[in-house]
This record gives structure tokens, sequence and C-alpha cells, in this order.
């Protein structure tokens, strides 16, 4: 691969470069790495917006119709990565879904990545924020991150986005509650989709008290944001503007608080981290003579030595 | 704190000791990491048992219910960690329950600790295994770990385990199946608790359908463990001797076959790569001039360099 070249060319829009690229990106390649530097002045303007629910809530039908009415309205390129292996842009769905989809991807301003959720958890968010990196440099302005919601993988999934909708649906029982309230306070966005079930009024009620008791005596306070509580049923793409108008609203909040380069910074800063200790790890992997690591390794098994003095000997193969 | 006293008063059974050892190793001090090195050879003798379901499933009373059968039967010692906020050993429960666990607490056979679930959720992943293993070199044979089952994070605390309980109670809907069939690759034994309300054989049905999916062809393959789904109902001590057999069979099956010992070796050699890479940042930032890691940070904030240019840069320092 000739990575400048191909650099150049998803900076020109480049469709079948982009998706080279991203390959590049997803298997953490060096010539991923070296295209995420070559274009990393382009990025940091687009708006990235988190999708997460339960299965069952209808959120890739959501991503779907919000995909489309920015198409329609705005002019704007959509980018769409699904880390969910039940969405029906990874194929997991009902034909019917992945018929509508594929409309959208039919789209030159629409470009859809389904990520495989292979290997560590931890990695996959590794890999998400890499692959948005290069979607955002390559002029996707507005980029929709759908995620099932079910767990600490998601969260930090969910860290990524600027905006984060979280979707659910009437009739979910008091158990799922319990298991989601960790996911409610990540929420920037509430939307009850599927609003022409039985029970709506019950999910809206429960959504607002637990609202109700988290940002209790903010009321009326501009620097703070209260989530909103939406109805929409994407299907029939009801609720799809006002879900709309709601995103750009709290885009305009996070940029006025300064909230915008405060998580900016938070994200970058992580990620610095993240790639200083692979670096560390690896620089000390190479320095280790070759019989070292399995001595240590022995003398812990057979409890000889702790896992405190186990790592310190290690460690003293590099400092000499 | 007197380290070596300290480590030698846990050895003989001191309880306080034990108590005020655990804090230290809960708050990662020095002093902790000191008594668990003190205490290491003493170690790798517990079973731990992992216990994970949902709220509402009754796995606090199963946990009881075990942990007094285990005394009473075999009068060994018996340790149990709550990594669950809702767990009444953590005080989130009924009234009724705190004081049915309180009889347990009194019991100077048992050590009760539960965990705050504080900060990072990978970081109580790594205290969780501390705690373990300073209850392991205290001498208690039998350890009850619990956790609610929701996520990546108690997976990770689930590795800890030797033997996984995975608790269901009937009349659990279709959405909770969906998002705990990861939790279900884990459990070495199936329990349905509250086996006295309706829905039991529904639940019970479900849980060997997906079973039968997953290990088709291993039935009768004395290698390959099928996990058994059991009935219980913990609040009146029904199913539990039954659920101790199944344990016990389960230990003896990974210890004939050499999974025991393969378990054991992974997770010391995954607790060896976290203190490294703990080690190895820590050497870094000490042997970093101050104002290097402020210049590379702006420099990455205003796009003139790329997180992989600046992580690069910054390990520069310590590389010479």
């Amino acid at each position: 691969m000739d990575i400048p070249a191909t650099a150049l060319a998803i900076r020109r829009g480049d469709r079948l470069a982009l998706a080279r690229g991203l390959t590049q990106v997803e298997n953490d390649t060096p010539a991923g790495r070296e295209l995420l530097s070559l274009l990393f002045a382009e990025g940091g303007q687009a708006h990235l917006i988190g999708v997460t629910g339960a299965p069952g809530t209808g959120k890739s039908s959501l991503v779907n119709a919000l995909a489309a009415f920015y198409r329609r309205t705005r002019q704007v390129k959509v980018g769409v990565v699904a880390v969910d292996p039940t969405s029906p842009f990874t194929g997991g769905a009902l034909l019917g879904d992945r018929v509508r989809m594929r409309d959208l991807a039919t789209d030159p301003g629409v470009f859809v990545r389904s990520m495989a959720a292979r290997g560590a958890l931890g990695g996959l968010a590794h890999t998400t924020a890499a692959v948005v990196q290069l979607m955002d440099a390559a002029g996707y302005e507005v980029i929709l991150i759908e995620t099932v919601g079910a767990g600490q993988s998601e969260v930090d999934i969910v860290r990524l986005a600027h905006t984060t909708l979280v979707i659910e649906a009437p009739g979910l029982g008091d158990d799922i509650q319990a298991i989601k309230a960790g996911i409610l306070e990540i929420a920037d966005i509430l939307v009850v989709n599927k609003a022409d079930q039985p029970g709506v009024e019950n999910t809206e009620r429960a959504l607002m008290s637990m609202l109700e008791m988290e940002h209790h005596g903010f009321e009326g306070d501009p620097t703070h944001w209260i989530p909103p509580v939406l109805r929409s049923i994407a299907s029939r793409n009801e609720g799809i503007e006002a879900l709309a108008e709601a995103i750009q609203r709290h885009q305009i909040f996070l940029k006025n608080s300064g909230e915008w380069q405060r998580r900016e910074a938070a994200r970058l800063k992580g990620e610095l981290h993240v790639l200083v200790q692979e670096l560390l790890v690896q620089a000390w992997q190479e320095a280790l003579p070759e019989n070292a690591y399995q001595q240590t390794l022995e003398a812990l098994l057979s409890r000889q030595t702790s896992p405190h003095q186990a790592a310190q000997d290690l460690l003293r193969y590099t400092h000499r």
C-alpha cells in the first residue's frame, strides 16, 4: 500500500481508499498507524453520536432513520459504525432490515462500517476509536456509533461520543431497568422508540423519575444539561426531526460550555496513555533475555516468588 | 502497621489482622502489596467459587445457604466476597435479608467482605483478585465470590473463580436472556433458584436447549464438562446439598483434567502482566522531564502531532 497516496485519496473522498485504510486501521497494522498519523491534522471536525440500547429497542432502525434524515435535510456526509453483533448493519438481523439498510449503503454520502466483536472488548473500544478517527479525517461530518447497551465495553465505546442517545422501548421489565442503571448515567438524550406499543407512558414515567432524582436542583441552570426524553417510531420515521433538533441543541450546549473541548482533550489524553503503555511493554519485551521470562514464570507458578517480586525481577533487565 | 507481625497474625487466623490487611490490599498500599508477597507462598489452596446472576434471582440467599451448608457439614473455613452493590452483604437489600446474613457473620469460621464498586471496573477485578488471595493465604478453604451478572467487569471477576455458578430465576423475559448470553458461556453450573415460582420448567427448558447447542457432540466425553442445570429454593435451604455435590464433582473434574492448574497459571500470568505494565509506566513517569509531557500534550491537542507521534516522542526520554 502506498500510504501517502492512500491518505490523499481518502482526503479526496475516495470510498475504496477509505475502505482499504479502515481495514489496515482495524487490524492495527503499521500502515494503519501511519495513515492515522498522516491524516490526524484533518480530524476533530465530526460530531460523534453514540446510539446504545438493548436488543429489541429498534436502535438500528433509528440509526438508519437519522442517517437518512441528515442526508435529506443537511447534505452532510454521514458515517455509521456498528459495534453491535445483533445489528442489521453487521448482518445479524432479519432480511427485511438488511434490505432497508442496503438502500442507505448505496448513497455515496453515507459510509457504513461494521466492527467484528473479536478478541478483548477493551481492545474493541480502542479499534473503534481509530476507525472513527479515520472517518472523521475523511470528511464525514456526522458519525453514528451503534452499540448494544450491555456492559463496560459499551460504556468505553460510548465515551468516544460527543452526544450519547440511550434507546428504550415500552414493556421492558424491572430487572432490565436495574441492569441498565449504569447505561442511563451516560445518556445525553433518552429515546423511547416503538412509541406505538403499549406501555409507553410507563417507560417514560420511569425514565423521568430517574432523571429527576439525578438532576434535582439543576432545573433552569444553563451550565447543566438535563437529558430530554423523546418519543419515536423509527420504522415510520416519526420523531426523527425532533431527535435531530435535540442532538443539535446538545452540540451547541457542549460548545458553549467548553465541554466539547474537555471531552476532546480527555479522549486524546487517554489514547496517548494507552499508546505509551503499549510502546513501553513492547520495548521491555524486546530487551528481555529469552530465558528470563520463562524462569521467573516458573518460580511464580511454584509459588517460590510472589507476583510483585516476579514483576520487579523482570523489570531489572531493562533498567540496567 | 508491623507487616511481618500482621502476616503472622493472619496465618494464625486472627480476624482483626485479616480485616486490617484486607483494607491495605483493597487500597493497593505498599503495606498491602508487601503483605501479599509475604503470604503468597501460603496461598493457592482455596476453592474459588463465583456466584453470578441478575438482581432478583436470589443469589445472595444462595451464597448464604451454601456457606452455612459448608460450615455445618465439612467444618471448612468459608470466605465470602460480595462485589455486588445490590447484595445484602454490602448493605444494599432489605433489612430482613441483612439480619439473616448477620447470623452467618457471627460464625468465627466465616469471613464476609464486601467490595465497594468504586473507580474503574477493570480495577475492581484486580482488587478482588488481591482480596481473594489474602483470604486464601489466611486459610479460608472455600471462597464464594458474589457478583451481579451484568457485563464485562463481572466476567473479568468471575474469571478468578475455579467454579462459576450462574443463577437464574423463573419468569425472566426474552430480552434479559439475550443480554445474558455472554454470561451463560462462563457457567460451570446453572441454578434455577426460586424453583417454587411459576415458570420454572420454561426457564429450565430454555437453559437446556442453549446448553445442547453449545455442547452438542460432547455427551459422554469425560474430558469435557457439560454444565448441569439444578433447582433450588435457597430461602428454604432446598437443593443446597445437591448443589454442593455438583460443585465438588466440578472440582474433581478440574483437577483430573489438568484444567485446575491451567486456570491457576493463566491467572498468575495475567496478574504478572498487569504488574509489569504498572511498574513500567511508573518508572517512565519518574524519568520524564517535567515539561515534556505538558508540551507534547499541547502539540497533540492542537493537532500539530498525532497520538502515535506524541507517544514516540515521549518514549524517547526514557530510552536515551
